[in-house]
């Protein structure tokens, strides 16, 4: 169980502290900055590199929506619901802390700058309304956790599941970051919150309730409308083969 | 049968609101935006993650000119072509429709900004010529069409098409986003010149008819030049073994 | 005989479209263009696509070089050398032409933009001299051809060899392209070279030169140092297992 | 022997090259420069490209660091470790030699533009302290021995450590180039260092210091943490499998 835990903790504590570090540290560096896509791309590889490393020990989750969505297709057990969920916010919360402790490292550094924090309305990087937050960060979730409860699927090709479902987070960031600053998350919003304090706690509902909609949906999609019999053969020429 | 139109139209819809999602959201966010390489990457990405998740079920096709290049090339039944094209259109239809949603939730946002339209002469990206954005549809389809028939043959490698294919509509964009805006897909085409209206549809004819020209020269040069014999021995130090 | 020479030909006409493609029509376009790291990415995803789509035909070569040092390294017949070069000149020369089709669809294109040909002194990107070039283009070839060899040696794991090849080639343009506009693949300099006349023509030896050392030499540095005792056990926690 | 010693060269050689290569002449390049997400992405690949190229021969470690983590974790015998070492700094050196020879050949070529050497304070890319660069070349080394103790690990997905390794090494660079210019490899550190002297020189022990003990805490953390009993069966889900 404590290899289990702390798989989850590493690997949240490695998602927030590389997506949000190379936001806050690297994505407006004068004339060189890795911008948007550079960010988008550092998302996706904490899970690429924590699913291949951490995955065989933990099932290399990170976040407590994708848990709860696996939970929902009936792939993960009520038992380790909430041990997992604190494991991932206690990780994220470090992973934030070792952050804050990097980038103070700079004499101008403020916490006033987000801290790559999500929100909306005013917050919004982009300035887009709650509303247009809240199916952005529904639709983003449900859309990432159908990508993981099929490429885990048994029908799947072995070994390719940790390489499409953090290539799914780069290209949710892709789309999303103007909208949100992109959570699809609760560990994640909750880590960088907790420093920014004020409007960023204050939003932080959004981040919760929206992930959990979106993944809870997409279990009972995948269940009632992906589960096709088993036995079926599939059709020629198929992509994902 | 439900599962695989379900699992083509969430593909399609994935497709339109990743790739044209990302181009309308983020590709000129103001100093950090993805620009045209992080349109591109979206769109391959919306491919990789589809054919992992859902290319078991279905195929992976989620475009109109695979299915049909697939059967021309006699890999798909005649049977289902008309059905997946149906679920492709109204997967991208729904797509583009959750991306107007997300879009108009900023103050600024208008349709007349292009919502990603394709098109060419004086809607061209880059004010290319109908002629040239003819040939650059014919023939980026037809090569996406090869690497999609050849990816997916029993001679390739186990697994690897969903990258190999998904990153060939990367490298498309890479290309050709300054000459149409980047189709080799009618479903995705439709789905947003449906928003635009006007010029948008006055052109959507060019993106039906050359993606549906490539993926059917593909079928058929691949039948006839690139089938040999099935127990030839390779060549030894293959690339792609 | 047909589908390997028709493998090449096609493989190599896809690296110079898409490679050169997205530098002449992508690059430098207005404020969203995709700079050389997107023209990296596009020239290795030509070989990636390309070697999992081409390779299991004919092995995925795409490049005189390539040939020429897997026959120096003794893994490809002296028959086949001839007449898969001229596959893969004629090749990439149609894909030049396809190219200046596409582009010359675009009221203000002229060839003397450079046309992304190779070129060294007064004709390098970043002004860098004869020597310069010189050096890097057979560096960059002969650790090319040293990933080809080993990626594709039976000890390699199966299936990955495409991916690292063309990420190879990414990497070869993400640190060269300042220097030579980078080639390491003389049917790729000698396709835009026809087309620009003059200083590209007269500038043609170096990259057919270059390349072929490096790759020579890496073809029997590949035999004589990296080939030990085949049953030798190898050394524990192994990245490329 | 002298071929593992010979892979371990060649494959520091590639990292120090590529990786630095594509900082010196590449990254600031005039309006299309590859910036700091190129070189990141050029340094990722030099380990990819040199993990399935080199792996099967010597491991792939390119770093002292890995060794020194490896050794650790009781996975890399005591006796190699030095010879490792010493074939890591020559490839290193002699890859920023090359480089040195390339970039020299450009008229305005200078050292004093820092070389792509490693430093904190007023050497710090970012102007980011000696407590900031410390730290996190800790946990960046850290957090990469674990994603190599884990992905090389008898448990993981067989095919996948190159590419997961390879890209930690990319988003370890989105992450950090601005506070130290990312080393996480002595190596690398001791190569530029030599050419640039003074300043560099003197702040070469941070780079020997932090990485070495952020792998040895990675080492014993694997053995006392992660290495759970080896016959657990799975949580179903996992994204690693």
């Amino acid at each position: 169980m404590v290899s289990k835990f702390s798989a989850e903790l590493l690997g949240t504590f490695w998602l927030v502290l590389g997506g949000c570090g190379s936001a806050v540290l690297a994505a407006a560096f004068p004339d060189v900055g890795i911008g948007l896509h550079g960010v988008s791309l550092a998302f996706g590889l904490t899970v690429v590199t924590g699913a291949y490393a951490f995955g065989p020990i933990s099932g290399g989750h990170f976040n407590p929506a994708v848990s709860i969505g696996l939970w929902a297709g009936g792939r993960f057990p009520t038992a380790l619901l909430l041990p997992y969920i604190v494991a991932q916010v206690v990780g994220g919360v470090v992973g934030a802390g070792v952050l804050y402790l990097i980038a103070s490292g700079k004499a101008d550094f403020s916490l006033a700058g987000g801290f790559a924090s999500n929100g909306y309305g005013a917050h919004s990087p982009g300035g887009y309304s709650l509303a247009a937050g809240l199916i952005s960060e529904v639709v983003m979730t449900f859309m990432f956790l159908l990508v993981i409860l099929n490429t885990t699927h048994k029908r799947a090709p072995v070994g390719f599941a940790g390489l499409a479902i953090g290539l799914a987070l780069t290209l949710i960031h892709l789309i999303s970051i103007p909208v949100t600053n992109t959570s699809v998350n609760p560990a994640r919003s909750t880590a960088t919150a907790l420093f920014v304090g004020g409007w960023a706690i204050q939003q932080l509902w959004l981040f919760w309730l929206a992930p959990v909609i979106g993944a809870a949906l997409a279990g009972v999609t995948h269940t009632l409308v992906l589960e096709g019999p088993a036995e079926e053969p599939p059709v020629s020429g198929r992509a994902g083969r």
